[in-house]
């Protein structure tokens, strides 16, 4: 499959780019009968919408969603879901200055050396504004888990150094500071660190954690479509993620295996559970019944606004300082892409998980009683 | 696509469990006329090969390839390359023990809640013996890498917390000692930190870095396919794998953009380079010209010899201790399955982006002077 | 890939409904640097626009394309092109009468058995203008294949039983007959036999044939992937299509070896050619150099002016008379359908076979002396 | 999808050729459960083994499969289901006739165009015993539909220009008579045909049908992965195919709308049925609960021991005969083979289709009362 799209039965194909005409996606595959809405999208996009924050862009317009095909009288018919966010902020900027530079840790040399030339107006497909696509797509995904009892949530673990604590973790906090920090204390810590690299142009990194509430036991598909290896797939596509974790991550390659191993018990309703959760939810690449809980790496914005050294097309050094306000930190922004991306790999590899078992699909198909 | 095939225009399909009549794996989408041979593989095999060190489980027989199909007279000829070892220790173990259990760390309950029963004999399906296919495979990727001047190297970063130093680096101390470290002190540490797990019945976790070097600029596809969304992909679904790094990593995601940012210069001769290389070889998914690095976290190894409390299939809360050797870390002996994997993934990659920009497409197809 | 999705590297993704927001699609893997303008793609929509004949429905709207992304400059940028077409006649239709009735030769019942319910209007996603995404893309596949000397070209074959002859037939004639028949006097005879049918409120079947020239040996994946097998599909999977032919394809299957057999010869440039083209240029699933030559028989349309009898959703039988005027034949509007299938699929299968020898992956990435 | 890969959720990726050290396949995504034995796959192959007709060539062995994995205990266990024959008979022939040589209706002029060279005992990959693994595959298949009550039936529906009759159609009669024809008369004249036909060196064409019984309405992906589409692919996808039909195929071309309609009526249990099937069992792509009707037009054997014209690897004119015996038809030993490549096409839609409606995916995971 071409590159922009994603998914084996639940697919997205996103498109656009940052200065054209708009962005957008097709979903495909989603099982007929979901309500669905705009409404339902917009909530999410207004997640990564900008200007909602100091540590964010102020861009003019907000995103607005048309749902173009696929939702009939309110639902989900099975056809392709095509959805489109049209850009509206599209004056004539002057991009005269970096349109022959490579930007230092931006993709516009490896675009040049991959493509012969590129789109450099706003970063073209390279923009944070590609994550449209994934986020609408995203809040199908979500809406479609809903409805079966799984749960995506996905926040702000670290800026920098800080990181939120365990101990004073408040899920509805995540909503109410604009670092998505489910730590209240950690938050103000991060922005006060914000603040002083904003000061001197600076940005900084920061890690999301995403967890997955109510997944039944038995998702994923061994050995090279397990549900960890599509987990790290799709959080590693997103721009700037240089790392992503399950359960204790690189925290186990350092652990033993009398700490890591997490032990089975019966729960009072006679399920199996484990006695605690190193392993985050997934075993042999198989979802465990426990909670999933993956981890994904930002590192800083690229763009920053002290003056760097680097080369232009023809080859010749230059220094550059780019201009305009940036965000200094990425993964607040991209809590709700992790969210989108983890519901929706997740919503695929569960369907998958319906062709597993001989028993089940003879009961699908011929009745409980097995007759026809 | 069913989950164990790999890959999209190169691809594996490996098959094969532990105790069953053997394992392998069917290599697709080869260029024709590879020089290729037995020894080629078996080179691979042998450095995954049980009984080669302390640290790893004595295993009788040596695994012996046999290529099936895909060869004539010494080269690839475009077909599949059908590649099998044979199991021969088959002798009827005593599996009465942990068929009925579920041990901590292992997938035997999410084996039988997906499918209902498992072939519990040696971990069947999950037996680090599945890695035999992709190894095969591999050592086919690595064949057709370098001889388009292109090096995979994998090696174990750290062991516990004891990691190798970047002064005492040398590559080929990682052929000389048995944890495939390449700094001679660090592995020194490494054993007498084993040593003393194994006096305990206990295992440890450790991490494999993995390099390419000459990868041309321009490998990888936006926005899903990135080249390191893949290999994070293909190194996840590694067992015991727990997380992926590209460059800096989880490190990128504490450090400062003034610092992370990689600037451009022009090399000696006239190429675009860049100073440093947090980036670790890849901006925006496509490789950068610079040395590309992954690491994979792996967890300890889950079998331990102490006392462990659990479940059984009815449920019953019993304590369990796992007999026979066990390997206390399972690293060292996954470096060459991580070479293997990224060699195979980078391969699959490299000959997508032939199709990447038109001019070369019609060079391709109508000759340099674009007639026919 | 979820349904929607067709190709390898090279992909189109198509949505919409009949009477939704309108219809597009997303092309993906396009090489990066082909010129591409509205112009181009309108061109071939222009193609299959409603009212330009009395055999084709008289449907107000001009379907008037936008494309939304991955063209900069004039050029094809390697990121997805995303095209779209606006519905513009949305009056409510009144639709009581068909919404809850199984039309006779319609996909009602089935879309209803798959997905519980349809968007019944105007036959929604089954309805021809389905076919718009298919026909955008195509024509980006259609000058992709141009720039590399390719030319695909499809027309009508037979109306009924009345049939072009190899006699008269006259490339250039089919644009200037309704029926894009290549042969006027076959075509004077189809128009009289359309007006018969129409007279009576029936519809005719047809055969549209299509002729790739200018493409290269060697061109195909064995096995499962060969280009007769993707053109089948292609083509199979276009509305209405009841059997897909390759070269002599029915008749074939009544002659004797001694006939069927091509031999070859040598070429005044020197290649080796054909003596005949029974096989329709392509053998063991790969292209010989010849001209490859496909057919797809389309059965008559459905809706017909006639009394019919079928059930409704609630499994009582009805008379029904599908009012409005229809096309008596689809075939000579899906012409253009045809040859965007094939081109496309062509164009996919061209882009994968770069990988094929390892030789001229060598020189690909190494040049031609093998150095890098 | 490398070219040996063919399915989406139920994979088999084949391999081997004719004089290598065997061939085989892997069959991935099989349900866990279903009871399956060596003796379930050589059934099927003993169906296409040679020397069991005087229209049949005589190769000494007989072709022996060996479960390599995937199954444990009797049953699936959802893990890959490798398969094996190994080939006996390797004398070494003598090649040096044909291996420079470009015979006349077979792929050895587009193997070397595309690869450069290639494997030519006994025609390497495009041998027909290439189809082995697809039969081993196609058993699997067959099986696992037999236990949701849908049974695939293929039998020789013609021999050059002479048909089996309806009227005389006896189901049973084709394992009786060699030529795999279900009217006994239909066989006797076929043969006194064939009989003439080999007097004089020369070969026939055939047409094999198949159809599916019990196939609930619903199956099928809109809009390029249509029931009718996939199998068009895949019976296209066998070697020495040159037409697919659906239902009456080319004949609809030639019908009228009125005839070719299938009106729909109650059948007394109630459920939907129609009056005729013209359309073969597949309206709009999905199944309609109707017998489906697939065709496939088979050329002539190329093989024949007439004297023929040709050219070598230099491009040198040559006579040429074929030494030894050769079938002179192909479709009654390809039964088996588009039985099975219909099976497994139906098995892997059929499975996709589970996930189609919200209500049926929410039963299916949360339980009948949707409750969790």
């Amino acid at each position: 499959m071409a590159g922009s799209t994603w998914g084996t039965l639940f697919t997205m194909t996103t498109w656009g780019e940052s200065h054209g005409k708009g962005l957008g996606v097709v979903v495909d595959g989603c099982p007929a009968g979901l309500a669905l809405g705009e409404e339902d999208i917009q909530r999410y996009l207004d997640r990564r919408k900008p200007g909602q924050s100091r540590f964010a862009t102020k861009r003019r317009e907000r995103d607005e969603v048309e749902i173009l095909s696929g939702v009939f009288e309110g639902r989900t018919t099975g056809t392709p879901i095509s959805m489109i966010v049209r850009n509206t902020d599209q004056r004539s900027h002057d991009y005269d200055e970096i349109k022959n530079l490579y930007r230092p840790g931006h993709a516009d040399y490896t675009f040049d050396a991959k493509y012969g030339f590129r789109d450099y107006r706003g970063g073209g497909r390279t923009s944070g504004r590609e994550t449209i696509g994934r986020v609408a797509a995203g809040a199908v995904a979500a809406k479609l888990l809903e409805s079966l009892g799984i749960r995506v949530t996905a926040y702000t673990r670290s800026v920098g150094a800080i990181r939120i604590s365990p101990e004073r973790f408040e899920p509805e906090e995540r909503y109410r500071n604009r670092l998505c920090m489910p730590d209240s204390h950690a938050a103000l810590e991060a922005e006060a660190y914000l603040e002083q690299l904003m000061a001197k142009g600076d940005s900084a990194g920061g890690v999301v954690e995403c967890v997955i509430d109510g997944l039944p036991a038995g998702i994923g598909e061994p050995v090279f479509e397990k549900l960890d290896a599509r987990l790290a797939h799709a959080l590693m596509s997103i721009g700037a993620v240089k790392g992503v974790e399950i359960g204790d991550g690189f925290g186990a390659a350092q652990a033993k295996g009398s700490v890591n191993n997490d032990c089975f018990r019966k729960a009072a309703d006679g399920s199996s559970v484990k006695e605690s959760n190193h392993a985050g939810g997934i075993l042999g690449g198989i979802s465990d019944g426990s909670q999933v809980v993956v981890r994904a790496a930002f590192k800083p914005t690229p763009s920053i606004s002290q003056v760097q050294r680097t080369i232009n097309r023809q080859g010749e050094v230059v220094e550059m300082e780019i201009k305009g306000r940036h965000d200094p930190i990425i993964a607040p922004r991209a809590v709700v892409v992790v969210e989108a991306m983890t519901a929706f790999t997740t919503a695929d590899v569960l369907l998958w998980s319906m062709t597993s078992r001989l028993d089940r699909v003879r009961e699908f198909f011929c009745g409980r009683d097995g007759g026809r």
